[in-house]
């Protein structure tokens, strides 16, 4: 604490990102990283990218990234917006459509990062609570608000929407924006993009990170009305006009070229998530039908705080949330077939203990 | 204009960075990139750090290359804070030291962006009017305030404070953060980081993208008291965990190393700054003294904006202000002497046609 900080620092309560311990080398299922290296033609792209040119100023606009998204999801380019990873995104989101004197809803159990940026900014907000199968309840979200944002898959539920039930809820909410967080959508689920040109109330947020194992490079992008991505623009104008170096730019637009790649490594995910359920559900598991990269879990006799603990004491690291209705479950990223075979051994292990 | 932007969107300003057409080359003395490449040594950091590891995400504390930064400027790593550019680390340092009901002060003339963070957050502030030589007036900085912010050398004009005078600034301020913006320091001036062990209310703010030859790589970094640090880290944990990439932390962690490479280069830009002032000079241009890696001119017969219009025909970008008390001015990056050369050339050219 210092007497200049403004109140504002003095009360806002950071997120906390998933711990990256370095006593010693640990198995890591605790930020949903992709267990599969980036494409080698993406590497290949960046490598070519440092060179001298790193004197030089990148292009702001992004032009090249930008037209590769356009071209992938067939929208025009001005209907697009790329930043320095999703969070950032998101946080210009939060700053251009959503305003103090108007309540935004979004669930009480998503991204713990939403309520993060409503505090920072001074926004109003509901937490809209799960039912007990940990559905969102979409009829909820159609009341008076000053905006609604929902990841889909949810985080850290893994549970997935259908995409017309959230056209119904884009449709609800003419008077304000409503923004699909789908960090997770390659995993199985299908994407809101579709609707794009169809509402001027709907934002998609997507990253690099998860499905294009790119989570060391730092970027993420939306996709919406180009009125929308005009003020995303204007928000990251008046914060850093060059928000992706060259090298990022460089590899960020390989990535979107290179599906073949992402093709393979996703599939693989999608079937070792479902062979790790089987085997969870084995153990006395509850796990709920996931469509991301992760599955959330809980013991029938054995406490999640207590699994984490003694997962970790085993070289595993996987999430833990100790926070109500959750405080029971683990976040489990899906990792290689090895790797989830020696998770599901140590909680054999563990629970023969316990 | 969409009716889903909040009313901040709509009023605010963005930041117009210097232009980069694209219709054929220039030479680009606009936006006060270093014409010298980057170490090679960095180069071949990034190069090594592209590799599988970019599906895992970056460390979030950017350790390596903090304790760098510390070692070069004998300080302790909890003094130190990395960003995205130092346009980012500018703007969270307004969001966590500046507040709504206490006036900031900056100069009228300085970095344009400072007026835009004001703006964006709903800060009051005063700019406070350079005299007639373009000196700020540092007694009229210590008149009560919520802030201060100055660059030193200042922007666009080049003018360097020195640090006794700053210090005076810093002690008289004991109720407010003072930011020292250090973008051009390392072109002939003294760091205020002297200072930092002495004074709570310091906050100095520098780049790789200068000196370091790295505007493409978006790296900049604040020095101060650790409250404050704390303070910046607060909000960055607020808004991206993860602001730099592992690539760009690989090469800004060798940047801080490599010092022979940036001592040669930062020495040559100012032998070519003292020769260019002298042909400037003599072609009857009013030069400011400089200590930044520009110059910043006006011609005793033709007009700042003909000059840089003509200037751009023939081939090279010099950067324009269309802004009182300076409209008749050129900034004028320093670039190699052969670039320098034809920059005289074009003028002469110029010049004789007007």
């Amino acid at each position: 604490m210092s007497k200049y900080w403004n109140d504002k620092v003095k009360e806002i309560e950071p997120y906390v990102p998933g711990e990256q311990p370095k006593d010693k080398q640990y198995i890591k299922l605790n930020t949903n990283e992709n267990p599969y290296p980036p494409s080698k033609k993406v590497m290949e792209a960046m490598k070519n990218a440092v060179n001298d040119d790193l004197k030089l100023y990148p292009d702001p606009t992004c032009s090249d990234f930008t037209l590769e998204i356009a071209k992938y999801y067939n929208l025009d380019s001005n209907e697009i917006f790329v930043g320095n990873g999703s969070d950032e995104v998101l946080a210009f989101a939060f700053m251009a459509f959503f305003s103090k004197d108007k309540k935004i809803l979004f669930p009480d159990i998503s991204y713990s990062f939403y309520i993060v940026y409503a505090q920072l900014l001074n926004l109003d907000y509901e937490l809209v609570k799960l039912d007990d199968n940990f559905n969102i309840p979409l009829e909820e979200l159609k009341k008076q608000n000053g905006g609604v944002i929902i990841p889909n898959p949810n985080a850290p539920t893994g549970k997935y929407v259908d995409i017309e039930s959230l056209r119904d809820l884009v449709e609800a909410n003419k008077d304000s924006v409503v923004i699909i967080d789908e960090a997770y959508i390659d995993f199985g689920g299908e994407s809101m993009v579709k609707f794009i040109k169809d509402y001027d109330n709907l934002l998609v947020i997507q990253t690099l990170s998860k499905s294009r194992s790119l989570a060391g490079l730092r970027v993420g992008f939306a996709l919406g009305h180009k009125d929308l991505i005009e003020g995303l623009n204007r928000i990251k104008n008046s914060i850093n006009s060059y928000t992706l170096d060259r090298v990022a730019l460089a590899g960020a637009t390989e990535a979107m070229k290179d599906n073949e790649h992402f093709e393979e490594i996703t599939k693989k995910i999608i079937d070792t998530r479902e062979t790790t359920m089987k085997s969870l559900e084995k153990l006395g598991f509850n796990v709920l039908e996931s469509k991301a990269n992760f599955v959330f879990a809980s013991h029938n006799k054995v406490s999640g705080k207590l699994l984490y603990e003694r997962l970790k004491d085993n070289g595993v690291l996987v999430r833990y949330f100790n926070k109500d209705r959750i405080d029971n479950f683990l976040r489990i990223t899906i990792g290689t077939d090895e790797e989830m075979d020696i998770l599901i051994e140590k909680l054999e292990l563990i629970l023969s203990q316990n």
